[in-house]
């Protein structure tokens, strides 16, 4: 891969009324994974998890503050949730790109991407937009040493660069993808702590002896999902291996749009959406792309993928390890979450389990099964039980 | 001990017309064992168990109807739980002896003794009366084979034996207290099987190993606490044992009582009652007394003494062992029982748990923990949570 031998300047104004930069955030799911608490219509992205009192979304909104203004915010939500996302995001982002089908990422990022193309030559056209996308259901817990990766990662992708934050691994997580870090890019001004690297390659899900050896190495990164792209850049690589998706997308921008609205006409994306290819943004642009970078990103980053995740996510402060949101009380119980919206919870002799009261569902399995909660989701969709999906 | 040569012989009419057998049912219960669906003022036996539509206390009732009439039956209970009782007894059984505390059972069948001798004195001033006493919370599955071991124990107690039902055993419970045989009474009937017999000794709750001893011996039978005694013997001995307790009681009784009406002042029962002996029957009475019988008895009895029994009593019929009533996704869950009167219940990946909801509350534990329910009750009443108890 080339290198660049300099990189521009991070601007000196406030970065959140730069016009150059967009905030994009994927707000899709299916609310299968934290099931009983996410449903279809309220999936992850719009609870309150960990005891906080706002929704995921909102905080994952609030987290652009200092980076971008509303103005240039957008989510990308599915058509089922577009409601009650509207109400969560209000005027902390007006502009909802809604999907009428989940393709995975490269579709949802291409939408964004197009979206800001026509929204930046309409407002600037002179500018180079770059795009940060984050993912809704994401917990960062340092906000000062996100926004300063985010900074640097935006500096990057001034001079081309795909630019992915890898998260430093803190533990052989088998439950994440890894980033392999190639050569240092010696960009300014980061050319005394070398904190900007090719990618060498990416590992899927390891087990866990090759997840150790990664965090060993010090090589390796959690690949977070969390994106900042020269927008131009993107939708070129996006052009050369999904042309005819791209082109079918690029067909249903309106001619003429309001700022601040969405410039997708609603009817032609629903008839285009279901030819799309369903497909990662890791597997259509990311691994084949010549030029990606990675920034290291140490910022107390968790995908909070599921019920056991939760634990990693909000550590508990209880000695026995349980961490309880809600009614309960606990007799030699261990390492467990109990989360309810009402009912109390009473547990004896648990250990590393999860037990869980929301909308009139109880969920109980030991942490190390709480991927399976899909399956109990996939069972109450075969017998039609609408009332707890 | 001394041996009877000669037994009276069962009486050839229909016992349930025979005056002078009479029932009692000890429905005391202070409603933490089966927590969260047993509570103070709804314990164990006025909730319906297994799946089944009636109350224990109401199948309790059900099953004296070939054995006695509702006008000779008596439901011995707590103050607090007597609104709820008496709705559920109704014609079944018109006479309740309310206790104003719980002083265990030789209190509880002092008091039903002593009302069996006030009402037989008055109606069948001739005849000896026997008393035919349950637990209101016991499950017995075969009805016939517990009709004809009732009336055999009928027929030992008129020969002037204070007689137990014995539960042949199936398997080593440690949970139970045992009754070992001693030789057997050549009563008539019975000379040919030789089915009751002298007791040689009570022991407690074994260990496991040694109640294993037991089962292989042949020798032990579960101590059931069902009792069939003559009242006079059984006063007689009471007297002997717990003189002052007695006498007190005797200076509860009304003059005069209309027939199937409670015989003992209430207010002066509430005055006598915190000064008598806290005590068993067993203690007071049965391991003292020169003249205990036991009859052997199979007839699919079990103590349902806490939600692990459960499955003991109604055995599963599903092929993962689990245990399920109301609303429930299981996956690769074995063993486990689930009991809601409401919301679903979804488990995966349990095997011997109990999960339950009922009014507003969820207990998860493992089955060899549910006897630790009463410290969730104990915690809730420390913590004043009223709502809960």
């Amino acid at each position: 891969m080339p290198k660049i031998a300099k990189a521009k300047p991070i601007p000196k104004q406030a970065l959140a009324n730069n016009p150059s930069i967009y905030g994009v955030v994927l707000a899709g799911g299916s609310g299968t994974r934290f099931w009983p608490k996410s449903r279809l219509k309220t999936p992850k992205q719009l609870c309150a998890l960990g005891g906080q009192k706002e929704s995921m979304l909102e905080i994952t909104l609030d987290r652009f503050a200092p980076l971008v203004a509303p103005a240039r915010r957008m989510i990308v939500t599915h058509k089922e949730q577009l409601a009650a996302t509207r109400k969560i995001a209000g005027k902390k982002c007006p502009v909802l790109l809604a999907e009428p089908q989940a393709r995975n990422t490269a579709p949802a990022l291409a939408l964004a991407a197009l979206a800001i193309e026509h929204m930046a030559s309409k407002i600037h056209p002179g500018t180079e937009p770059i795009m940060v996308s984050m993912h809704a259901d994401h917990v960062i817990t340092d906000l000062v040493e996100f926004n300063a990766v985010v900074k640097r990662a935006i500096a990057v992708a001034r001079s081309g660069w795909l630019t992915l934050l890898g998260v430093v691994p803190s533990y052989p997580e088998t439950g994440y993808g890894y980033i392999e870090r190639g050569q240092a890019l010696h960009l300014r001004p980061f050319d005394s702590n070398g904190s900007a690297y090719e990618v060498a390659g990416f590992r899927e899900k390891p087990d866990r002896m090759t997840a150790q050896g990664y965090v060993t190495s010090g090589r390796f990164l959690w690949n977070s999902g969390l994106f900042v792209f020269p927008v131009r850049s993107l939708i070129a690589e996006l052009e050369r291996t999904l042309p005819k998706d791209m082109k079918a997308l690029r067909s249903c921008l309106k001619k003429s749009v309001a700022t601040g609205k969405n410039p997708f006409n609603e009817a032609k994306l629903a008839k285009v959406y279901p030819r799309l290819t369903k497909i990662s943004i890791d597997e259509a642009v990311l691994e084949k792309s010549q030029k990606i970078a990675v920034v290291d990103a140490d910022f107390g980053w968790q995908d909070v993928g599921s019920w056991d995740a939760l634990a990693q996510a909000f550590p508990s402060k209880n000695p026995n390890g349980n961490l309880i949101f809600g009614d309960a009380v606990t007799i030699d119980t261990e390492n467990t979450t109990i989360d309810t919206d009402g009912p109390l919870i009473a547990t004896i002799g648990l250990r590393d389990m999860v037990v869980v009261h929301h909308n009139g569902a109880i969920l109980v399995c030991p942490k190390n099964r709480a991927q399976d909660v899909k399956k109990i989701v996939e069972s109450l969709q075969a017998t039609k039980r609408r009332e707890y999906l």
